[in-house]
């Protein structure tokens, strides 16, 4: 028996009244670059904008996913339905799920106020920014309250889920010589939460005491937000509690300041930015069926002309 | 006392007699964005297209720094002029120089023969693909002849340096579950010499066999390039100059295939591509100045159109 295709609509509607399935159709849609996803953005966009997104980061190995498990527990037992992306930003081949993904699913598998995904942010067509406000705006639509995002690699990914989340945890861990790489990789400017994990082993107070000072030489201005430190051991749930707390608290403040929607403005522009420079992408390549572009490149390469007159070609005028 | 300002024309000409701090200018002017990039670029272009670009990728701790020093010292024994670009697509805080680089600058440094630059790439922009291409093309111009990419940070660069460079190294190490992190990263697809460093160390000839049938499995057509798997010492130089003999001999295939100027007109694509977006960016940026991105961020912000509406808006007719 052969069901009837299922409409956009259909599947918004679904999503929106909690159906799982329905929303894993619309983020499949989002990684596969569906034809028909500007119908189905264009359906959610109303129904998206009430969720908190907080984004998890940090070095290989202080343990985001069970950071991320120990705080979906802790929301859970305060009634608020969450999301969860997993973005693995070095996979720009594989589309589907993470290692692990499938024992964290069941651990959550029977609750439906609890929706775990892991999404590819394929490189070329601009990583996160591409796919993931996109797959945030499905599950926003969708209810839930909290969507944590967490990126699984390393880098610039850190940078580019602060700019995402409107709360960003930056998760350490004793003993990783925390001090030099946090000012090396810049994490100083794009955590609001700072979550010294693994706090029962040795250096834990250590690890506190330097980010705390490290936190102290910004000197932000004494309104401006005030990135807490707090002590955690994600594996038994110690410190979680407090975790959520800072989370619940840091939105109160951007709700307070206009903070939340100016990062869901700043989000929606570097979402706007990114579909349109895919979508030139795209008519470049359409192009090039058409030896355009193809002939600008090999003249570049034959050095009989340069990158910037070649791009002005492209352009056209400002 | 002061001097006259440098005139582009002036730089280029110096760096091209092969003076160290004219080239070491021109790629600063790459790393800063100079205004008069598109002056360099267009004096540099005719002179440019003749260098051998080498990538060179791995995980973190396979000896990538040790690999890429080896490599300078055994190069530079057969004559050839060396450039080295150490790209950190990590950081886009920095644009200064990464750990570790002065010891190796000073390695070299009576040598004019060799000329060795960590550079930022800025996530933002492009990553890789906009400031690495231009800075190879002054070292390009500037008459080396083999430059060396080698990528400090993980994950999606290894895939833009397997797109910018000529022949791609892969490095890895035994013992660190390759097979697993190899499949997974589809780092099989982007290699054009595998190298087993450490060679030194239990388990390298079995890394080298997981390697070659893996690759074997891949199943190239018979006319194409079978990437050979050569281990290293790179520590005492062992087996190093196998892995220079690799390198020229894939240099040889790909002139007589015609994959060097099938290579260079896809970098050149992604450079004028790079650039082009670059510049579409700087026009919304300063657009948005009037207000224009901005208010098509609020009113997605606000549910009030969808991000491909508004991308659609922003980029006008097809």
């Amino acid at each position: 028996m052969s069901r009837p295709p299922e409409t956009v609509s259909d599947l918004v509607a679904r999503a929106r009244g909690g159906e799982p399935r329905a929303v894993a159709r619309l983020v499949s849609m989002v990684e596969d670059r569906s034809p028909q996803l500007p119908e189905a953005m264009a359906a959610l966009a109303p129904h998206a904008g009430r969720a908190h997104l907080v984004g998890i980061t940090g070095p290989p190995g202080v343990g985001k996913s069970t950071t991320t498990n120990a705080l979906v527990a802790e929301l859970r037992r305060t009634g608020r339905r969450v999301g969860v992306l997993a973005v693995d930003p070095s996979s720009p081949y594989s589309g589907g799920a993470l290692l692990g993904d499938r024992v964290r699913m069941q651990e959550h598998t029977t609750d439906p106020g609890v929706y775990i995904r892991s999404v590819a942010a394929r490189g070329h067509l601009g990583g996160l920014s591409w796919t993931t406000p996109q797959a945030i705006r499905v599950l926003d639509a969708a209810g839930f309250d909290v969507i944590i995002i967490e990126t699984v690699g390393v880098g610039q990914s850190e940078v580019e889920i602060a700019s995402l989340a409107d709360t960003t945890l930056v998760l350490m861990a004793p003993g990783m010589g925390d001090g030099i790489q946090a000012a090396k990789a810049g994490i100083l400017e794009i955590g609001d939460v700072y979550v010294v994990n693994k706090a029962d082993r040795e250096g834990a107070q250590q690890a506190r005491r330097e980010l705390r000072s490290m936190i102290a030489m910004a000197e932000r201005p004494e309104d401006d937000w005030q990135p807490p430190v707090v002590l955690t051991v994600a594996s038994t749930g110690e410190g979680i509690d407090g975790v959520v707390d800072e989370i619940e608290r840091h939105r109160l403040w951007l709700e307070e300041t206009g903070g939340i929607s100016a990062s869901r403005t700043r989000r929606a522009r570097d979402e706007i930015e990114a579909i349109a420079v895919a979508e030139l992408r795209a008519r470049w390549e359409s192009m090039s069926g058409h030896t355009d572009l193809d002939a600008l490149a090999a003249a570049v390469a034959a050095g009989e002309s340069d990158p910037y007159a070649a791009a002005a070609t492209l352009l056209g005028p400002a």
